[in-house]
């Protein structure tokens, strides 16, 4: 299994961004400046890596090494553009089933839904760069490798993702429990994106404004609600199926 | 939340038995032997509570106390016989949902089947006394509260819970993933209990020989298999679909 490494130092992590490499995070001493200081700035912000400003002992607790006061925490998986892989997948004759993961910090709860999302034949997971955990070890341990078989849009924003998606004519649709329509009577035959809250808080409000359509998982029990792992098993599930060619 | 807690010595062991209170499990110093040991053990098979052999050590270590070579584990929830519950549920006008757990040793999956199993109204988890993760506090964390909102059957032989089942007119389904026959095209009208395997090794031959169907979750590719809690999800999901007022 491939594991997350450092790239220390100020050379290496630009050549890394210019190379396209996969990085999770960088990590950069608050009062640093100088050299090559902006290009990683600009270039982070074109990529949506996300740039942590952090004190010298941070750094230094990472590498006892001439750290220039930038290390960049490599990636496990390579995140894509949102516009790539709808082309990519339109241009491969299928129908997009996308989700779009809103504050879910539990990273293996991230992987359990990758796995069950490459099983359900869904293409790609929406994160936004900042309030979502990283794809670490631990997720990939969780998704059983599925981290590999599916693409990760990496956005800084997710209502500009929903822009993207509707001008791809993707639907948006949001789960809630108190919708009156059920996960069944969505139509899932559609090139589609599926928004996953978290467990507490639910989906924000504006993400939820902007979806084209709400539904809840129906329950027998009043009882407390679905593990997101769990509903998100079942609103693929009941996609996939209506996607079955005796369905259509 | 409950805690488990230790019953310590032969006399509080027995009357613990004798009252009916929960016990997960009983340690015995192997070659202990006199008073109320041959009345303990009867107790012990009656009630399906494994016994196990240890040595002195394990007990020392569990207490200081005076245990005489006898020390029980009381447990989170209630188990109940599972005629009893069968009876209960039909009493109540219910079509009885049940799951049956092979070989299922993740205390956290167990907990995170109970939930599903309470949101989607599935009324009773059958487990075997031996093989089986203990419901400790962690199951009841990853259940949220619903280990004491679902019934818990602990049987010495499952063989003998699907013959109790079949004569109380259950049917007896079971997962497998090479079975051509659908989860979908199930009927979960009648009543029905669903057995669950483990991911490695699925259920058991002679469980599913005695089954009365087979069905798969379908996959849209062929990436490894679905997480059981996952696999619970969907198969409950679709049985609470069935069973609502507008499909039926």
């Amino acid at each position: 299994m491939k594991k997350s490494s450092l790239i220390i130092g100020r050379q290496p992590i630009i050549e890394a961004l210019e190379n396209g490499k996969a990085i999770d995070k960088i990590f950069m001493y608050k009062s640093v400046h100088g050299d090559n200081i902006p290009r990683i700035r600009q270039l982070a912000k074109d990529l949506n890596i996300p740039l942590q400003m952090v004190p010298i002992e941070k750094l230094n607790s990472l590498s006892r090494g001439n750290h220039q006061g930038i290390i960049a925490l490599s990636a496990l998986v390579q995140y894509t553009d949102l516009q790539q892989v709808i082309d990519f997948v339109v241009s491969k004759g299928k129908t997009p089933l996308f989700l779009m993961l809103d504050g879910i910090t539990d990273v293996k709860n991230i992987g359990a839904i990758a796995r069950t999302a490459v099983c359900c034949g869904a293409q790609c997971i929406i994160l936004p760069d900042k309030g979502v955990g990283a794809l670490n070890e631990e997720t990939m341990k969780a998704s059983a490798g599925a981290l590999e078989k599916i693409f990760f849009a990496r956005v800084n924003s997710l209502a500009h993702a929903i822009d993207t998606l509707h001008l791809n004519g993707i639907a948006v649709l949001g789960s809630a429990m108190d919708t009156p329509k059920k996960v069944f009577e969505i139509n899932f035959q559609i090139p589609a994106c599926v928004i996953l809250g978290s467990e507490d808080k639910g989906i924000q409000k504006f993400l939820m404004k902007a979806a084209d359509n709400h539904f809840a998982i129906p329950m027998a029990n009043s009882f407390n609600s679905f593990n997101v792992s769990v509903a998100a098993g079942i609103i693929l599930y009941e996609a996939m199926k209506q996607r079955m060619p005796s369905h259509q």
